[in-house]
């Protein structure tokens, strides 16, 4: 039985938010990414490991959509879930909440293209699996 | 007729760069932000103008799909093209292309709810509803 | 006797590289703010309250100096000394560690105006003043 | 005779805004390297170029002073000036200007080491060097 990774924790920095008073929209993306990093990490893959291996795992596509704004100084919570789309994609869904009510900030997904040194298409490391879900 | 605003151009910073040596993935939809302020500048809506009457265009929802890397000091082409969705809601789509060679890089959309002073929906000004498209 | 804030703690994200494969110069201004902040939090003025209150620290000055390079995924320590230059102005000093083996990565200060909701210069609140140092 | 390059240009943008509704301190330090990039390029020396040929030229010192604050859709110049303090080292000056008025915003400097590919102290290009300032 695998163990979830448990959320990832921020505090919103004054360099995150913008003149409407909130966090700016591209900042989620940032904590998107401190999330994944986080989830990797506790799947027994660190990603500086990861790219010493000569794996990358860029973004191909990534979406959000923004329910409440997250302010100055709030602690935030990034949950993170990984799925296997095949042996060389992936995909991160990610719930930003505010930690003080659990209130849904916005919601997300990153999906990523395993890719080896020179670029090409790379299967994933076998013993990093296990910690992903399958599309049904 | 309307004449559409031509696309913005920004040189890649070495601030937006990561160590994949590549534009880091949220900092396209900071160039969303730029040619969208610009379209709707030359539609002849300020987008400062905009705020002191009392609007805001929060971003409800931002994707992006990633092509090509962008590289440091590339130089940058970024068309935005805004469509109505409703009197309180607009899109804006966006192509990203590096100008040397008009190569793809990205694209992307955002939806924009138009609020007013207190966070209310507030349908938009007479005025600026000709530069955009309608959906059919 | 005073009991001095713990230095805040940071981990690179992606987000904060660049090209060079290294945390981008201005990002180490990012981390001041975060550990003036906490170290403020620290001392009983929450930085929320203190705009609630009408204060502001817009930052007059700021200075670093680079010894080491911060890198991806690294544990980052920021010790932060705030020190009372006049009753309407303060610094604080940061020294910028890696956590693993303590090198010293920056070191550098900011100046600090505290303005009241006009933008005149407004004493700081006499409760906050015991934790700061003084300039001999 | 020397034709000093022109001020670079920028114009600010949303995400560079924080809550007070100026500019975020920090990134007067990427304007720094817009203004620094243009002068390179405008003396001969691309910075792609440079690395291409295994010259790094990190930032060892940072320095600003703010003097007053650049507002959302500014139109912003910044003026560099390089001068060569020794064979392997040198110093940008700069000058942030808002162009409506041309009143001083901010002012501020770097320092750089010339590096190269292994990290060691390398001698500036002789093509380079006409174009900076000497310390007397």
């Amino acid at each position: 039985m695998t163990v979830l990774p448990p959320p990832s924790r921020v505090r919103v920095r004054y360099a995150e938010t913008d003149k409407m008073g909130v966090v700016y929209y591209a900042n989620y993306l940032v904590w998107f990414e401190v999330s994944r990093t986080d989830w990797l990490r506790h799947s027994g893959w660190n990603y500086v490991e990861m790219e010493a291996e000569g794996y990358l795992l860029p973004v191909v596509q990534a979406h959000c959509a923004y329910k409440q704004s997250a302010r100055y100084d709030d602690e935030i919570e990034i949950l993170a879930r990984g799925t296997l789309l095949s042996p060389v994609r992936i995909r991160f869904d990610y719930d930003v909440r505010r930690a003080a009510d659990a209130a849904l900030l916005a919601e997300g997904y990153t999906v990523h293209a395993s890719l080896g040194p020179q670029g090409k298409p790379r299967r994933l490391p076998p013993r990093v699996l296990p910690i992903f879900s399958r599309e049904s």
